[in-house]
């Protein structure tokens, strides 16, 4: 629930977003992003919230890894799913 | 919904938090809080969300905005509230 970070310092990824009528894979997908994301090194924890707006906080030990996150293929092509389905709008 | 910041860099403050049953003056308090933070200086916008856990994030101009922020009176017996009555964790 509320993630279990180490000592700081350490990085947040805030995510905050609106969610279109779109339920196809999404939630499947989330989880699975999750699932992935705690097999990258760096990571060190996630929550998420959801009723108007949609809030997931990432925590990471450091840049390089949120950028190999980022860059990590199968986050990518979530990502881009999220752009064209899922998402109202984000930030 | 979706804070409307500027241009970055500036500061997040990430509340997350676990609620109790204790509904007693809550969304008045966070109501209060959020109208009271709208009128410090270097407030730049908040976001909430909440269902099993909740997470707002608030974003500041800079450290000393936040630290006003923070050792505001209303404010600070609002946090003194927050621990006894309305939270059962909070990070």
């Amino acid at each position: 629930m509320i993630a279990e970070t180490p000592k700081p310092p350490y990085y947040a990824v805030i995510f905050s977003s609106i969610r279109t009528e779109e339920n196809n894979e999404y939630s499947e997908t989330a989880d699975r992003m999750v699932e992935l994301a705690k097999k990258q090194d760096g990571f060190l924890g996630v929550e998420s919230a959801r009723n108007e707006i949609g809030i997931t906080v990432s925590y990471w030990r450091d840049l390089n890894s949120i950028k190999s996150w980022k860059e990590n293929t199968e986050h990518s092509i979530a990502r881009e799913k999220g752009r064209n389905k899922w998402y109202k709008t984000f930030k």
